[in-house]
């Protein structure tokens, strides 16, 4: 199957969703910020094919959210890290997170826990919320073109009732 | 290439990646959103090939994501719409939308903006809170077995310092 890189689909969902928008992506993300640094920790806990998992880690790199650095000098081994662009994803991970957890293993069923480090008590449920810190929910949340819309944008906004 | 199947990963992340890990469903459920309902709209909105459009919907709605109307009775025209479970994937679509924002096209250059629908005013950056409602810093988070936890998922946290 051919995949169309989105780039030229001026949005921000398809822009992201082109960078991290794979099964395979997702998890070592999940597992970059669950500590795994190196190529055999990522095979390891993912079971994931020598050449996917090479290419999804070269992708992360290309596109500055993971770094690769030597783990000594002049010798050829690696390990990865997280950059501050990739760190900006845990909000993704923990929506996916808790979506998961929501609905499809359902309540007291939750693999993992998003823990506050200082109180040691899970994180809230993350919620939608207003300039005014309300949470809003689904049917008051709306789309507007945004200062870069382009015509297509503002076509495809105006022709929709997302409300029913 | 095959794709692992991740149902037998006992984990919520990766179960909510084996249902919308891939970007055309990323974009569908954008446009669901956004308030298109018919094939011919996402075809038309997205320019996906017929036989990948297809194959999403039929697989959203086996997942219970979107559910398909017959339009009338008799005739063989259906739409689609998000269901419950569906549009409480909202906070991810936000979740990927903000960093794109961010971290891709940059401030100012938003295509598309989530609103409040009763004050007109753009929704908040989502943010990690703590139970009390604190914004959660990257550092801040961290990551403890939960109550479904398996021994895989106690070994894999239990051996990784995700501090560094």
């Amino acid at each position: 199957m051919t995949r169309t890189p989105f780039n030229d689909f001026n949005c921000s969902l398809a822009r992201t969703a082109d960078i991290i928008g794979d099964k395979w992506t997702l998890l070592i993300l999940r597992d970059a910020f669950f500590g795994a640094t190196t190529y055999s920790q990522f095979q390891k806990n993912l079971g994931v094919a020598r050449n996917i998992l090479a290419n999804r880690l070269d992708k992360l790199v290309s596109y500055q959210v993971m770094e690769r650095r030597q783990s000594k000098p002049g010798v050829e081994r690696y390990s990865y890290h997280l950059t501050e662009r990739g760190l900006a994803l845990v909000p993704v991970l923990v929506a996916m997170t808790q979506w998961g957890d929501s609905w499809v293993l359902g309540e007291g069923n939750e693999p993992i826990e998003f823990r506050d480090r200082n109180s040691g008590q899970k994180i809230a449920p993350l919620r939608v919320l207003s300039r005014q810190g309300e949470p809003l929910d689904t049917i008051n949340i709306v789309v507007a073109p945004g200062p870069g819309a382009d015509e297509r944008i503002r076509k495809t906004l105006g022709t929709k009732d997302q409300t029913k």
